[in-house]
């Protein structure tokens, strides 16, 4: 038996006391299958007094510098979260320490330089936590699906946005009353401004979207609609359709380009997506040998989160990691910018509900508006609003169109006299099919 | 850049076909990510002139010794499939050649002995492609999922059976309709028995387990009951009741023991896995942190077999596999042996089907038999069988019960001179329930 592996864990909250309860209670279990002990040197938090109860245990301090430069640490954990954790990381690597990371928001801002910085010290990073928590799908494009051209990934990335989104949908309840009810289960932050607005989404899906398609994608290239505008009255006609809606990250070969959106998607009830319910995230994959692959587990939590940063740590210990690390040319900062395509080119099938006053005539109207930008329709139907009866709310589904002429169309219809307020515009995901 | 990886392939048939195609397609791709090149340096085939077209392309030749003893060659790739690829994958470890296999059946029935032998001579076994094809599952097993106590492996692994259970449930037919057509559309053998008795499924259950669960699970350890005795009012009555019917192979922890089998089971339309259809593959996992987890993909068929045959490839070329290999305590060979619970002592819940003669008390005899051996029933309910209408066919599902009683009750009910055929008895899956 060797020495044990030193670890630094920077940040005392839920998902460090996880990583803390695994390492401890299954210490048995990962010295029998790995070999190895782990001895966690450092436990740095913000303040002493509110972990008291760490200190029997552990070495508790402040000390970010007195950890990541202990000559036993080998690895440095960081759970702390937010862009603040980059100047520890930052030292950390500069004193030849392994990182292992959640912090998705820092990876997608400052990737570009801190996979580089690793790289240079010959050292690694493990993110696997950082996307969709206990799934191993940074696993999967690192090594599993290396193989394969990948042509599109989609995925639930956002466990908060579809506990909100199941709630509305099973319960009828508005956003304002499921996202209250998430709070008080703890899935949503006192702020959830990052989660709701689909920013988070878009992170998790910039760093997911560099290792599948090999170029740099930044969160800026992404077109990012969160759930906070979403109606109740919206996830029922899309149900009466068939659909669910679903806060979607989707990453798309079209092309030469990429398609890179977070939004609100309906998604048909026969697609596995459909299903994936609850604080639950899921990733939809095609590949061009491996065909449809998917993957569900929870995105978020305490201990699937934990789970994927002791599995990075194990991958460290094990030589795993480094070596994958230090050999593949897939890591952002590395790669050339994605060539993303503009949204306005992106093509489409649209839901659209226009609240439409109840008047001789607007039907035309709309439909012209539609045609003359070669929009054609494959079903319409007038609904009645639970919201406000005063207007009529008209739900058009479109066939295959352009984002640029559905945007031109619906300045023309929202400028009607008719029209009550600005037309809800959706987009209905097609996955490729294949014949099973 | 350095020198090529050099390969040798063993097998040319749809399998290899497909490796040879990455490889060469994707050469630029792989190049990309990895920094690596391969060369082919051999194809070795049973007949030269039925594969003359490799013949232009590659170093095509019957001599396996030649092939693996080659100093150019550092991965011997075995797509033969059987158990006859012992011989050369034998030769080739001796020679100091990494193994990278698709061969189910030779791992299941002689890893014990090929996993210490590539060990001790210092060269790794690839095996992803031999379980759920492009499911990166052995990935996830030995990486991803390293942090978990894993307490339940529910898996859809062989896409014959699920193609035929999906045809005999959307379209009605028999399960000698449904074979044949599964026969013409090449998604079943010519001789399908390892299929539909469930040995192919066993086989990669004992495969799994084993790196789940750390001990020694051999195909003897599975109870079996295949697809092939399977009837089409069953699955007409199971839907009816909510659930789909699917081959499954689970292995379970119960207390100190693990449950192993391999049978027809009801699955709750509530469950993900019930929607897996057609040719498709899924794992359901449960781990002490990471709660559920689920993978889909395709199992089997040309390419998504190469792409994790390639996955494998690069995981050799890369060091990957062979430091993992060489680190971790999870392989057959080196484990105890598994601690399997007796058949007769699971608990489930039943589904009977009951063929019995249309006579007063007949109800009463097998409520009674149930009874005494302390099986309480949760529905009972009086179908028509198209099949044969000279008997009434009475379906039972019960609660919990333990197998071994209610084997003892069929006994009894079966003894009845009012029953006309033997009882099917087929259960009832209940997986663990997690609050989302």
């Amino acid at each position: 038996m060797n020495e044990p592996v030193g670890i630094a864990l920077l940040g005392s909250g839920v998902v460090g006391r996880g990583v803390l309860a695994i390492l401890s209670e299954q210490q048995d279990l990962l010295e029998r299958r790995t070999g190895l002990r782990f001895e966690v040197c450092h436990v740095v938090c913000r303040d002493v007094n509110k972990n008291a109860d760490l200190a029997k245990t552990y070495n508790l301090h402040t000390d970010t510098t007195r950890a990541v430069s202990d000559p036993r640490v080998k690895i440095v954990v960081e759970v702390m979260g937010g862009l603040g954790a980059e100047s520890p990381i930052n030292e950390a690597i500069r004193s030849g320490k392994h990182i292992v990371t959640a912090n998705k928001a820092l990876l997608a801002a400052r990737g570009n330089h801190l996979f580089p910085l690793a790289k240079k010290h010959g050292v690694s990073i493990g993110f696997e936590a950082s996307c969709a928590g206990g799934i191993p799908i940074i696993d999967a494009l690192t090594r599993g699906l290396l193989s394969n051209r990948i042509d599109s990934l989609t995925g639930i990335i956002n466990g908060t946005c579809n506990y909100i989104l199941t709630q509305m949908t099973e319960k009828g309840q508005t956003y304002s009353q499921a996202l209250s009810e998430a709070q008080k289960l703890g899935y949503a932050e006192a702020d959830p401004t990052l989660d709701v607005n689909g920013r988070d989404s878009a992170q998790k899906l910039a760093i997911l979207a560099s290792l599948a398609f090999n170029c740099q994608v930044n969160e800026r290239d992404i077109h990012i609609t969160g759930i906070d505008t979403l109606q109740a009255d919206d996830i029922r006609f899309a149900e009466e359709l068939g659909y669910a809606i679903k806060l979607l990250g989707i990453a798309e070969r079209v092309g030469d380009s990429l398609s890179l959106r977070v939004h609100p998607t309906l998604v048909h009830h026969g697609e596995l997506l459909a299903d994936v319910n609850g604080a639950f995230n899921a990733i939809s994959l095609y590949g061009h040998a491996i065909g449809h692959q998917f993957f569900y587990g929870r995105g978020a939590g305490q201990m699937p989160t934990a789970s994927a940063v002791v599995a990075d740590i194990l991958g460290v210990a094990l030589g795993i990691i480094p070596h994958t690390f230090a050999r593949l040319n897939i890591y952002p900062g590395q790669l050339e910018p994605a060539r993303v395509l503009p949204f306005e080119q992106l093509r489409s099938r649209y839901y659209l509900r226009v609240s439409a006053a109840d008047v001789p005539g607007v039907f035309a109207d709309i439909t012209a508006a539609l045609g003359k930008h070669h929009i054609s329709l494959s079903g319409v139907s007038q609904k009645e609003s639970e919201e406000d009866v005063s207007v009529v709310p008209v739900v058009v589904v479109t066939h295959r169109a352009t984002e640029g002429d559905i945007q031109a169309a619906l300045k023309e219809i929202d400028a009607l006299a008719t029209i009550k307020s600005p037309t809800v515009c959706l987009r209905i995901v097609d996955v490729p099919k294949e014949f099973a």
